[in-house]
């Protein structure tokens, strides 16, 4: 590399990762890894097969599939052939997937990848741009209901494995759509005001009925109607009942459906035990225009903490209510059949593992910048005037450890002093240490370092034993 | 969503993953994972930390670090804000990474992730444009070549774990770049010449002179001088010699360099049991422009098997030699420089998983189409006229078993029938069997199926137990 590029790469480049993006590294890349393993161990529990798809996908795959969303989207640049976009979710992926394999007509798929959005990011509350997402999903024809159930019941044993305790809203895309045509909404505007009733979560009614009635143009009594339906929420058989009693809402076809389906959900949660979990909530609408049937989000505090009567700290608790929703998804019938092949019913829930993440880690209590790598053995050498350092020694010692499947190091430095060597030993638990005159008698001391290992040590010189039990020594002590 | 887009969506959608990418599921992904968990194991065997990075980076970050081959970066559409290009290797990101976290001296990272380049893909040989790699890298500064020896190492202990029998071709830059300097070669036209003398693992001599003469303008007698070094190829000891007793070589500083360089590995290659599978190869140069020390490349064949004396079928072995190298790297000590805050001596490995998977996959034989989801228990119902199917108490006993972390799965049928039941669970090894009568009296069937079980099965009913002892007999029986 000629001198002149390297300085103008110097001068040019700005020292950082793109924005909304980060690096993983340490502990956090452990707990990470934690929540993986946590989250795809309740996905093979029920039967999950996993699947891995490109991160970018033909940019005709992810049109017309996620609404005013779309605009989030990170394109490729054009550089010749196809034109292709980043994948937005793990959802669009599986569903084109499903749409090429037409031999495959059920199937419980996991998968665990990256996901890039070019939103506003807000890394301290676990929102960034490139993020991860755990994605469950059932295709395939069933009878009703049973693989919705059976999705819910997986996001409580996700939650249960990493001991959060968590409520979830449901509400059902049918019902939603036939309450805005009972209470007058025009067809082409269901989308619309579905989208402007989803932000009842972060906004009080009066902004959202403005939004309806100023900047969507929807007459006032007509969003006062939806007003007093969205305002319901609560235990699933109370508002089942509610719902099913009310004759205005109960004769329109959509409704009807939507209910039929939340009755048959009832036993299906009680066998399940999840109905204690879950609440009715009739302003949760999701974004995202694929949606048919059930829709479900997880808030990560059961319903009665945020009713009027909770206490104070559990309002108060920061951090959790600005993460948002933790998990999310719902039944989306038509999002295969779109691809043109073949229908295919699908169900599913996605794991925002980055908010997950940002919870976890604000309990663990953060230990910044500790770098761990874990090393079983620590191979050392005698530092005396007249020998020349055994690095050849050393290296061999290693060579038998790693043969063995044992995790061991030595000091990358033909002359190291003991005590530097017990320095860079200080987290791990046990010490070869070698000497010129015992190795010649095929001995070598094994030693167990404990916490605050210092130069003290040098005295104690460890249990002397023979080389070719080694490793038999070494893993009756790890 | 409205039918027109449904539509126009179903006309204009090529339903397949963007060239060069595939999706990968069941027995691959599988394979795959095997890979990554052997790798990773020995990395960590190695005091490795692992390390995530971003699947973009800032396009300047990039910029000039790998030469000829830049024209291959994916670049992503300028959408407003930051210029960014999808990462090409993992080497560059770790760099960055190393220049911006100033507090790090010393470290052993390992990353296992996807890069992208925009070549000519030819699938079948495991050469795509996304593909992963896995990384393994000791940078900072310690006594010379004892880091070079130990990733040497790792490369063996890999292919050791994977069962595939390997040689590596090791070379050194500054022998390269002196060796140039002593034919005559101008300093402008090192890299040039050098990215002609790399082709020659797959082009004959005589193309290769072709291309420096009259592509390159290199007079036709500095070529000669060139063809008579890079010719040599063998026992790493034997050509260290050789070159050392080259008066003409050894006067220049660079190979004086290069061969204090290789002197000092050849002991502790000893050491760690690795001489036998190297090969020192003056024709091996690597494309990437960063490389400044020692530069390596793993083939899967012993070297002997290469030579004049190899037996036919070694050389017939079509799969190996068409997938190329299958790990490769080198010491690159002015990367992290380059970057402007410090230097840092690092020196790496990155193994190419995919073409590892294309001979792993030859190997196993291909069982083609099978997505096998891994569950311990399926729970059925007897399927008698009176009883309406069971599900709620097939759900429940479902339930019993994934809170006991079991992997259990039912028919998501109201009514299912034994046989279609018995069908559905061929691969599971055991089946919990329920019937009206027998839950009244808190009892339930619990029968071992073995391969090829079908309706035959409905007879022999299996042992009954007490409900409340489920999972402690599906523990001893798993």
């Amino acid at each position: 590399m000629a001198t002149s590029e390297a300085k103008s790469t110097r001068s040019n480049v700005q020292l950082k990762t793109p924005k909304g993006t980060r690096d993983w590294v340490g502990p956090d890349l452990v707990l990470r890894e934690h929540i993986f393993r946590t989250v795809s161990d309740v996905f093979k529990r029920h039967g999950g097969t996993p699947l891995d798809t490109p991160v970018f996908e033909l940019r005709g795959i992810l049109t017309e599939k996620y609404g005013e969303d779309s605009r989030l989207i990170y394109d490729l640049e054009d550089q010749g052939g196809e034109l292709c976009s980043l994948r937005y979710d793990l959802t669009v992926p599986f569903a084109r997937w499903l749409a090429m394999n037409t031999n495959i007509t059920q199937i419980k798929r996991y998968q665990i990848a990256k996901v890039y959005r070019r939103d506003q990011p807000a890394i301290a509350r676990g929102r960034l741009r490139e993020f991860y997402q755990c994605d469950f999903d059932i295709a395939g024809v069933y009878d009703p209901m049973i693989p919705d159930a059976e999705v819910l019941r997986v996001i409580i044993e996700v939650f249960e494995a990493l001991e959060l305790e968590v409520s979830i809203k449901i509400n059902h895309r049918q019902i939603l759509d036939g309450l805005f045509a009972v209470a007058g909404v025009p067809d082409e505007k269901v989308r619309l005001i579905s989208s402007a009733v989803d932000k009842l979560d972060k906004a009080p009614w009066d902004d959202v009925k403005k939004e309806m009635v100023e900047e969507k143009g929807l007459p006032e009594e007509v969003a006062d109607r939806i007003g007093k339906y969205v305002g319901l929420n609560g235990d699933l058989r109370k508002i089942l009942e509610l719902l099913q009693s009310d004759e205005t809402l109960s004769g329109n076809k959509k409704v009807q459906a939507g209910l039929k389906d939340m009755g048959l959900l009832v036993p299906y949660l009680e066998a399940l035990d999840v109905i204690d979990k879950v609440s009715f909530d009739l302003s949760l609408a999701r974004g995202l225009d694929y949606y048919s049937g059930v829709i479900y989000e997880v808030l990560t505090k059961p319903p009665s903490q945020y009713g009027p009567g909770a206490p104070a700290e559990a309002k108060s608790d920061g951090l959790s209510s600005q993460v948002g929703s933790i998990a999310a998804g719902g039944r989306y019938d038509n999002l295969v059949g779109m691809f043109g092949k073949r229908p295919m019913p699908c169900i599913g829930v996605s794991f925002g593992v980055d908010r997950i993440f940002t919870i976890l880690d604000a309990r663990r209590g953060k230990k910044a910048g500790v770098l761990t790598r874990e090393i079983d053995v620590y191979v050392m050498a005698f530092g005396g005037k007249d020998t020349d350092g055994l690095l050849l020694e050393r290296m061999a010692i290693a060579r038998q450890l790693w043969n063995a499947g044992i995790r061991a190091e030595f000091a990358a430095k033909v002359k190291a002093k003991l005590p530097q060597q017990f320095k860079a030993a200080k987290d791990v638990p046990l010490a070869v240490i070698i000497g010129q005159d015992e190795l010649a008698d095929g001995l070598v001391r094994l030693k167990v370092l404990g916490a605050g290992d210092g130069e003290t040590d040098e005295k104690d010189r460890g249990q002397l034993i023979s080389k070719d039990n080694l490793v038999t020594e070494v893993k009756k002590l790890l």
